[in-house]
């Protein structure tokens, strides 16, 4: 498996676009301070019918989007050809909303000449706002006359909010002498928590998976990648993941979990576990990406819970943005982590580019280099590194530091 | 019942003192950049050995004052007769932790004639530094000989942190013709999350109460006070609530849970919660106080359970600190708490002294006028009412705005 130039155009048989049609605003935009980017329409087609998995939001509240994209993959058993997303406005907590994703299906079914339930409709943006549809109607035509099989970045700039950086990865593989790749795009940066399709996450494969097996592979690579991102404890409302396979790649179709679906779904780690970490370093106001890995563990639940515990502390965000190497907020929040343990046989280190320093050792926080401690912090990368000493297994979760940023966007991001 | 001046002094027979002994810096102090309170060591002291209950922290790492006290209480069948504190050092995560807690006992116990296990140890500040008991043993003479009936004010200021103001209340109530009064203190103001009992509150009764009716009493109000409050989310290594009644009042002892042991808890609530909102309206950095007051649900679980999402949402917080009316933090909040119910049945509200809008009707979120809501938002205590029209509990959840004062206070906490 190697890397590979691209996004969700990787794949054979994927084009995309993206186009500024309208729901932002003209000139300065609060959510996009910088106006590197201002797409706000994006579209991925497939040259074929896909089998489709998704993953949804576990919020009770559900964006229109959500329950049309649901309605629509339960209508076609699975299949679909199209994204089409918007930013700036969440269409959630309208009156009108599902009518406007539906019309956005339609719309978009009508360029393209495919049934509108063959559509996987989004939007992520302001929550509680009517949705102007009068931009996506007019700018339709152009979006889907623009597609191409290398706009890939259109696409994934047209679904950024506060991203200051759009989010792409893609990788390389072989299942049974056939090359095979698997492209994704997605957007952060606020409201990030753990429990469900963290945020907006739109994956292509031109290797053939069988629908069910697309679902097992992306059920079970969610759990340990944008479940294990915590920017701020907010789960939002709009969070979806869908994973198209169009089988382009000519491989014996995937239909248990044999080798190849191991091969395939180690793939699709390497594709999900970059963009999380991607989503991480660009969170909201962040200056730091937070990795934290925690081993030894009676289980791999345990695993997830204590690595994303320390990545989800305020209070350690915040001593991480100082650069202070604060062990009593690392211990703190281990010890609150809802699993069963003994902290006294817990080790802690900190670790970045520039060294490591051990900080805990049989219940004592350690003395260590002030100095040191200092110049490892003053990364941009952070590795919290924790063994439990009681047990084999391990997990990793991801985060990133609490800025006067994250407050300054977040105080003011209606208007 | 009425509130009456004072704090631990305000029942009949117990004194207080507090003095700065050197275990916080001299001069400047980044925990106390207003210099507004000094004092880093508590005594509370009754005349006659108390009934007493306690709560403490439910994270694993526990501070070594809690495994003290907890284990004198063991010792002595639940009495204790004197409370020792210190600030700027919470001697947790040390190898000689314990050691000192129990020199801290000691050294009290020495000074005012009674047993070591007689004496409740608590210890609040930052975490893995080795606590320096010196200046607690050279200090304590002084504690123990400045000790007053109305000195409970420098009690008060020498459990203080990050507080900006010291947390003191009292109630006067009667049971069976006998005047009987509550007193408590209480310190914040970060890694505060419900769970627990949340920060060190120390409470004095003069009622006669036995020591089970007492942690009855405790219990139950902890549930619908202290653990209702969430300033950031982190709960703390050395949590502590502390609860002693002497029976100098002269009532009957509250032996069982009759209507004496209502109007007893009635007290209790009401010192409780006002502590509790003196502590979230003084969160570490905080500029407003948020109060989520959750009607019409299935159970009182569910609505603790959704008022405390509300006031944890860190996007919400930082809404809430910039003034902003987003209707969308709320709605999210409510969506992603962990209890069943139809969201379309929700109302949402909100109020403060300048007068309530409604913010959310049927599923969908309603224009309101931004002039007032700015108008709303501009007090410094804001209520979020929700109705989730499905039965007839309700509860009440405690919090505060995220402000760039709390990430600053909390970037370079320990230096």
């Amino acid at each position: 498996m190697k890397r590979i130039q691209g996004g969700v155009c990787a794949p054979k048989g994927f084009k995309a676009n993206g186009i500024y049609c309208g729901i932002k605003k003209p000139g300065i935009d609060n959510q996009n301070p910088n106006l590197k980017h201002k797409n706000d329409l994006g579209l991925i087609f497939s040259d074929t019918l896909c089998a489709t998995a998704a993953v949804y939001t576990t919020n009770k509240v559900k964006g229109a989007p959500i329950i049309v994209t649901k309605r629509n993959l339960e209508k076609t058993a699975n299949k679909s050809r199209a994204v089409i997303v918007n930013s700036k406005n969440a269409n959630t907590c309208n009156a009108d909303g599902e009518e406007k994703a539906n019309e956005m299906c339609s719309l978009t079914a009508k360029e393209l000449g495919i049934l509108p339930e063959e559509v996987i409709v989004a939007s992520t943006g302001v929550i509680g706002q009517v949705l102007p549809i009068e931009p996506i109607r007019n700018g339709i035509s152009k979006l889907a006359a623009g597609l191409a099989y290398d706009k890939n970045g259109e696409a994934a700039t047209a679904i950024m909010t506060t991203d200051t950086v759009k989010k792409e990865y893609a990788v390389e593989f072989e299942i049974g002498g056939r090359v095979c790749r698997i492209g994704g795009m997605a957007k952060g940066s606020g409201m990030i928590h753990p429990n469900m399709a963290t945020t907006l996450n739109f994956i292509t494969t031109d290797a053939a998976v069988s629908a069910e097996m697309l679902q097992k592979a992306l059920d079970e690579t969610v759990k340990i990648t944008y479940n294990c991102l915590s920017i701020d404890g907010d789960t939002s409302t709009n969070d979806m993941v869908s994973l198209m396979a169009n089988g382009l790649a000519g491989n014996d179709e995937i239909m248990k979990a044999d080798s190849d679906f191991e091969i395939f779904k180690d793939a699709l780690y390497e594709v999900m576990m970059n963009l999380t970490r991607m989503l991480a370093k660009d969170g909201e106001g962040a200056s730091k990406l937070l990795e934290c890995i925690c081993t030894g563990c009676p289980t791999k639940d345990d695993a997830i819970t204590v690595a994303k515990s320390v990545v989800g502390s305020t209070l350690f965000k915040c001593a991480l943005f100082g650069e202070d190497a604060n062990c009593g907020r690392i211990l703190c929040a281990i010890g609150y982590a809802d699993a069963e343990f003994d902290m006294n046989a817990v080790d802690v280190d900190m670790k970045s580019e520039y060294g490591r320093i051990e900080v805990f050792r049989k219940g004592a926080c350690l003395e260590f280099s002030e100095d040191k401690a200092a110049k490892i912090l003053s990364s941009d990368e952070i590795q919290v590194i924790i063994n439990l000493n009681q047990g084999k297994e391990s997990a990793t979760a991801w985060g990133c530091d609490l800025t006067y940023d994250y407050v300054k966007i977040n105080g003011d991001y209606r208007t």
